[in-house]
């Protein structure tokens, strides 16, 4: 899922996401949104889908995982969370209920409930306590959605978040309270804040095959082109990561034959396109060459055309899973995927 | 002409200034692209054309005007003007040989001769010195490209640059001078260096009539939209200027209604498009109010829609008064122009 932070894929226009890319959802954050240009601006033009002309489907945080990296001034209480605008300092309160309307009036169509994110590592007795206001958290959000639906379209819907730090008991407890919600699809928070890799995909093995089998499951802000097929294969339905759009922007592009820092003197008269595999606009149009100088001149086009191509080569890789388990291929997939992962390193 | 510096039009895909804006031809910066990457390089790449993968027409100019606003040291002799680079302090020395041979290398179709530029204001007898170093310049680079074109494809087309400072005798003996070139098409160089504007025009009429009537004149750096209509009127084929693209970048857009700074608190809400007569995707696709906060927050995308919607602006002007040319209606046209004009101020 391509993460549009401020109402923006950064550099990309909406055709192109749609043409180009075939992205069929993207990320908005309700923190970022509701501190500027401000959800009721938005929802003065028809949510996001009118504010920034994108008519696919759009599903928005919780701004919980925000307000806990961005914030100074952060106090979390059992009531919701009291923070500081990274902008101006303006003090600000989250709820679970006022996230959900700041959601709503952003017209989002997967809404997700508010939690709590903890710092790696967290003391277990903490990271419970804290997991257990999530699921109250949780709680308190659905029951507001719930309400506010009553009078709404029904195009909405509602993830609440499992947390639980790095700890197996406190995820799989987390995962069965917040199964009593009967949600039309579960999130797994908390992860990509700073553990081992190999610890977020562990605790992604634990909680994924608790939640509903035919309803979507997501894990926030994964991963590495490479990890990909490795959250597939336990389970997991969706995932959102800057790490493509981000990367890009500093140069670093992942292609088919492994990443490509494009500063190196070596890409200086390279004339083969970025990835010989991609079908992308940036792989049909322009050598490595070319992108190289675009980068080292600091021009705004190779942000345009690295983000382009970073993008549609994690949305290949996606559409290529989703095709294989259509044609119950997945397990060759997965293995040709780690062969291929191994030899990258 | 959208300007092209560094081997690209800041922020637009070639795709882009082809379909939504119509650009047939683009220009280079010589001393940019000499620097960075290397002429070298790009004829590797077979010149601007195949590196930046443009397919239409490029001018490229002679080097003289960034040298003299970029170059820290500059000293102008006879032979050619002696420089250091802005990126790195290396001394560089062109001559009017080394810069045909520069812009053959990066494939122009229309070549600038070497001039000099000269500071406003400057003194007649300043003036007519370097006015005839710029005339020898002019005869020792056609017969350069003369020499270099009897062994390439007869594609290219080199024009003299007149210049003069302020002085319209100079200007007049410059202009006559060059005439014995017999060139495809002629520029008025030496303009946009701080005087003001209605002394450009007054160059300009003064030097574009005795100019060949059946070839392209060119005016080198100019100008605001209104201004496009005048050098039209004193028989100007050919403007290139930073302002649309670098004014869009800094949130100044030009519209049929008169000049919009899109940071204004006004434009916070307003769902009205940027220019209700304009048919680009900018236009088309997006409100004020969603271009303010891409400009608020500092999003690529502002860029991007804003440098596409500027171009389009100034092209179309340029679409209009061809129309009104050969539909022998120019002088009503000029009318109506010079009246919205006034209206604006």
């Amino acid at each position: 899922m391509p993460v549009g932070t401020q109402a923006t894929v950064k550099g990309l226009m909406p055709r192109d996401l749609m043409d180009e890319l075939g992205a069929r959802i993207i990320l908005g954050n309700t923190y970022h949104l509701y501190l500027r240009p401000g959800h009721e601006l938005i929802r003065q033009f028809g949510g996001l889908h009118g504010f920034m002309n994108w008519p696919r489907a759009i599903l928005t945080d919780s701004g919980g995982f925000q307000v806990w990296s961005l914030s100074d001034l952060r106090k979390v209480r059992e009531d919701g969370v009291l923070f500081r605008s990274h902008l101006n300092g303006d003090e600000h309160f989250f709820t679970p209920e006022s996230t959900v309307d700041v959601q709503l009036a952003l017209g989002s169509d997967i809404l997700m409930a508010l939690d709590e994110c903890l710092e790696y590592p967290a003391p277990h007795a903490a990271a419970d306590h804290s997991t257990q206001r999530t699921v109250r958290w949780a709680e308190r959000a659905m029951a507001h959605y719930r309400r506010r639906m009553e009078s709404m379209q029904p195009r909405h819907a509602l993830f609440p978040i499992v947390q639980g730090s790095m700890f197996s008991d406190l995820r799989r407890r987390c995962a069965e309270q917040l199964l009593a919600l009967d949600a039309e699809g579960y999130a797994i928070g908390g992860l990509s804040v700073g553990e081992p890799r190999a610890l977020s995909l562990e605790m992604t093995e634990v909680t994924a095959p608790l939640l509903p089998h035919g309803r979507p499951r997501y894990v926030m802000g994964v991963g590495m082109p490479h990890e990909l097929p490795e959250y597939v294969a336990r389970g997991v339905d969706m995932m959102d990561c800057v790490l493509p759009s981000r990367n890009a922007r500093n140069g670093c592009l992942f292609t088919s034959q492994g990443r490509i820092l494009i500063k190196q003197a070596r890409y200086r008269d390279d004339a083969a396109p970025l990835d010989p595999d991609c079908g992308c606009y940036t792989c049909r149009n322009f050598t490595r060459a070319y992108l190289r100088h675009l980068f080292q001149a600091g021009e705004i086009l190779f942000s345009v055309l690295a983000t382009l191509h970073n993008l549609r080569f994690y949305l290949d890789i996606m559409r290529q899973m989703r095709e294989a388990i259509l044609l119950e291929k997945f397990p060759d997939f997965l293995k040709a995927a780690r062969s291929r992962a191994l030899q990258a390193v």
